[in-house]
């Protein structure tokens, strides 16, 4: 399998790590706006042949196409932010390769009333393109990271093997990480962060559809396994809320972020300075994007792994019934740092992220996932990829609530 | 009295305005480098001949120096960011004539200890060159607006008719003011905000001398008079704490900014995000510094005069002793902002700045203020200053505690 990763960032060095390992990994072209970048993560897998770099812009669908041609790919993986999804979406369709994300193209909230109703919603400008994907005999495979990917996963595996009927899905997310040596530090894309923590919430529920509220709603303390402990938990855009009730079979979806206080100030603070926004602003003679300046004067969290420490739950909680009888389960994965570090070389949060791609190369390169369309994860049977979590680093647990 | 007025942003248009009602006010030449600014004023002040404009870079002292020459002029007023105040200073010095500004050159942070120890302090550089003002006969007269200037006048005053002792001395400033239809709109340049509120706060105690703290050290609870109320204050670095022990005998010099909490908050993450960089960094292939991207997201104060409402306090707050029992006062000005617009046209913040320079010049033409050498405000008699505030429009309270 010849695959281009565009975007070499902490999610994109962790992808091309556990590749590497795998000799149906072909090729992976590591192309990034930061040559100098992928040239690093060039160096630790001491294999230039098998993973060249190339410079991109990836906003310019043509220069991608151009890479995707030369080096004749089969898949393109986006590893980006995802403002630049409909480009390498687009790149990936013209060339007449599958395509893999690991989130969504962006919403646009509704113009008068933002808090209550969707605008335009997560991966809407892509799933309307499904059915041109079909013809082409394409497979679009979005949200397939750990959240969204393996929650959407757990949820599929929930219906088809845990219950009868389900009643509610909500993914939950929390951590104890803390980054060591930083006063502030997230150990995620703060671009991103920002994104999906300010953006309007979305949940979905059954004869309603979707829906959104005000920032940081519903807070609920969730408890973690693993030693994490307790978390307190808001809603926050997040794509598999739009993933889920398109393939499973429930009457609510939410997700649940665990941010903690001193987070959720800061990202208020961000919005209320005007420094969320992501599109160019005149500043002495130069225009800069506001919410790229924060990200740039934060440490890059591909660089953070060796000064982090505690662990990290990414997970799906669902309540339903088995057998006449009311069941709760949290199916979850959670990922140690200093292990992560240790086997792979880089931190919890991005590797968690990271293997869940490579075990979906395996299947689409095995035939195991095959479809042609635009799709997500719960699309599909889930336990060929959950019987590889565990061979891939990260095993899976299941709490009975 | 003639005047080179440099610099004639918000501050420099309030001294101008209020210049012209005086009869001693000869000629005052509109120096900027952004000259249609000037021209604003001018056309504002209705008499071209009296308030010639000039163009002028403040950071060239010998194109200061030929405007001084061209205009025959007694006095240079430094209305510019303290940035420029050297070559300024210094232009006075080398043509020969009177010098006076409302902030003092600027602090250098100790390299090892900036948190304890001071470095190049504000002032210092202006007052190493005293010997040299006093032998030519002319007069610097350093941080002459309202804080410092006014505040340091009060201190004198205090030693001089209220106190037999004084234990402390303490600048307190608070506002209730309020920009209407922003969530957050800053009434002051937030560059400098941020440059005074995050470089080390000093302090001043007998037998200890100067020292420096952590920012926003020292939370107290100050209740401001005239409806302001309570309001929470930081120690700021400021210039007062190094003015007034030079000329006032006490045991404790502070200067306490009522930023109040959700400023705090703000100035805090601004900080702990490395959001306040004053340097340029890289940011998606432009240079651009960080703390310019902050002041260009949020509104500029010098056109916010007309959103604005409430009022703004400058005040010394002494403590001591005065014929056998404890004595504590507060010396005080408030200035509304609706009043200042109808009166001067110019909003609160700069009116009550503005003032103080205007008495000063008044009372160095009329020699009733007449030293050699660089001083701060408080080496001079107070009565004459305090006696002429209320005529000028800007009354001050004392307030017993």
């Amino acid at each position: 399998m010849k695959i281009l990763l565009v975007g070499v960032g902490g999610v994109g060095e962790s992808i091309a790590v556990m590749s590497a390992r795998h000799a149906w990994c072909e090729k992976l072209v590591l192309a990034d706006y930061n040559q100098a970048r992928a040239e690093e993560v060039q160096a630790k897998l001491k294999d230039p042949e098998r993973f060249p770099v190339e410079w991109v812009d990836a906003g310019k669908q043509e220069l991608i196409e151009a890479l995707a041609r030369k080096h004749g790919v089969n898949l393109i993986m986006n590893a980006c932010d995802p403002v630049f999804n409909m480009p390498i979406f687009n790149a990936a369709y013209e060339v007449g390769c599958h395509y893999m994300d690991m989130a969504m193209s962006l919403s646009e909230p509704h113009e008068t009333d933002p808090y209550h109703t969707p605008g335009i919603k997560l991966g809407d400008l892509q799933f309307e393109q499904a059915e041109k994907w079909e013809k082409k005999g394409l497979l679009a495979l979005v949200g397939l990271g750990v959240e969204p990917g393996m929650a959407d996963i757990f949820a599929r595996y929930a219906q088809d093997h845990l219950f009868d009927e389900i009643e509610e899905i909500g993914v939950r997310d929390g951590a104890n990480l803390e980054v060591r040596g930083y006063e502030f530090a997230p150990n995620f894309s703060i671009w991103t962060t920002i994104e999906e923590c300010l953006n309007p919430p979305i949940i979905w529920e059954q004869g309603k559809g979707w829906f959104t509220t005000p920032p940081f709603s519903e807070p609920e303390t969730f408890e973690f396994p693993d030693g994490i402990g307790k978390v307190e938990c808001v809603n926050v855009e997040h794509e598999e809320v739009l993933l889920v009730p398109r393939w499973v079979k429930t009457k609510r979806v939410t997700f649940k972020y665990g941010l903690g206080d001193q987070f959720i100030g800061v990202l208020k603070t961000i919005k209320m300075l005007g420094l969320d926004n992501k599109e160019p602003i005149k500043v002495k003679g130069v225009n800069v994007a506001p919410r790229d300046v924060v990200a740039a004067c934060l440490p890059d969290p591909a660089h953070l792994g060796d000064c982090m420490f505690g662990k990290t739950c990414a997970g799906t909680w669902v309540k339903g019934v088995k057998d006449g009888k009311p069941r709760q389960v949290y199916l979850y994965q959670v990922a140690d740092n200093e292990e992560c570090m240790q086997k792979f070389g880089v931190q919890a949060v991005v590797a968690q992220t990271g293997f869940n791609p490579v075990i979906g190369f395996e299947l689409i390169e095995k035939g195991i996932w095959k479809k042609a369309g635009v799709y997500g994860p719960e699309a599909f049977d889930p336990l060929p990829f959950m019987d590889r979590m565990a061979e891939f680093g990260f095993p899976y647990g299941i709490k009975e609530m």
